[in-house]
């Protein structure tokens, strides 16, 4: 639909010093209300802000979209893809570590992005509607495959893919929580969410015969130092609670 | 915005035999709506859908409701309430089997209100827009109000929140995911979703020493047979897989 003429609205006094060329002009729009809809809801962006912030006129703007949700749902596309790239990890290491480096990135993103990422999460903007939803739900299906690729478990069960969908919808509520509470550092809920993910893993392992040798494979490759070998060594210390040992002996009896 | 004066555009010939009275009527079209919004998609249910399923006239629909959006909204009350109300559990017996019996209440009311359900839940839903959020979430707040009751944890620190809501949206996600995949028994998700929580509460647990001494606690008081005894032999099983036991002790030493 964007019409790949140069634009004949552009006004050369509020253009940047160099002309732009029209796929320049393109890319510049889309970073720049990318920029707006991560600070504030959709709805409180209009075309005269990102005219501005882009240093162009209105029409200019309309010259490349027919309109403001035209420009919102490509900025949330783009926006999709860059989230869903930051799953992207080279498959060496440790399983825990790999996850680590990828919730840094997540993160990192839900705090540069936070407003918009929140008002797509949430579903609470009419301007995402269903592109808002089709763009979460790519996001969502691209992240569950990263992680299962990674855990190269040849057929994936039904229920190891819920504990990942599970685990992925833990790491939104977690995120939206983050930006009301921003305080919080990202290196705790970094650690925090791969180490739910290493127990949701281990929960399902108890259930499914396959998967527990592949977490033995896993764990094998996991370092003292890393997600993992914190966790298993914080439950250990939770069996010096008083009680606590106790407690389980008596359950794992039986 | 609901005027309480007699219907005037009542039909006998379409209305029950028995007249109902003002506020029997408006009960009468709230459940009605409420069952065809849980069996469609609200934007897929009219106003004549549901005069028709009520046995009233149109006129009659509109004399109680000033359009489909206010008796959708009601509806969406009520369900909210109903949902909410099934987290409600006496404060008695194993931790695990409390929440077993909501798990098993609140699955019932995912597979009754089915496409309802994930229409609110995926705010996919034009119609569903502010309300639906406002209703979905003070679900989600009465929830985790119920759930932190149960712990009885004199002040939820915002880790254990914060674990409480990620295994709400756990559960919403699965429940989505069952609506897709009706054929898994709702027992197997229900015992799923508590040792998921038993897990993830393990897991903040080991973090936080004041919520350590609670689990020695509630673990005390856990059946052999209940969800966590048998998550605890699972869990223990797994250290029979080749490797497992080794891999973990390694670990553990650190």
């Amino acid at each position: 639909m964007v019409s790949r003429t140069p634009p004949v609205a552009d006004r050369p006094e509020r253009a940047p010093r160099r002309r732009l060329s029209v796929d320049e002009r393109r890319e510049q729009l889309i970073a720049v209300a990318l920029d707006l809809f991560s600070r504030a809801a959709p709805e409180d962006v209009s075309i005269d802000d990102i005219a501005a912030a882009a240093g162009a006129s209105r029409p200019l703007v309309y010259h490349y979209f027919p309109g403001k949700q035209a420009i919102y749902e490509e900025a949330l596309r783009r926006a999709g893809q860059e989230l869903a790239g930051r799953f992207e990890e080279p498959h060496e290491g440790p399983l825990s570590e790999r996850l680590l480096r990828v919730m840094g990135r997540y993160l990192d993103f839900v705090r540069s992005h936070g407003p918009g990422f929140a008002a797509l999460l949430r579903g609470g903007s009419v301007t995402a509607g269903p592109a808002g939803n089709a763009v979460i739900d790519e996001v969502r299906r691209a992240a569950a495959e990263q992680i299962l690729r990674h855990l190269a478990v040849a057929e994936p069960s039904p229920g190891l893919r819920r504990t990942v969908r599970a685990w992925i919808a833990n790491a939104e509520i977690t995120s939206l929580d983050w930006l009301a509470t921003p305080e919080v550092p990202l290196e705790e809920l970094q650690l925090q969410l791969v180490q739910e993910f290493v127990a949701a893993l281990a929960v399902c392992a108890a259930r499914e015969p396959a998967l527990a040798l592949e977490l033995a494979g896993f764990l094998t490759a996991e370092s003292a130092d890393g997600p993992t070998g914190r966790l298993i060594r914080q439950l250990a210390g939770l069996l010096g609670v008083p009680g606590l040992a106790d407690a389980v002996a008596v359950l794992a009896e039986g």
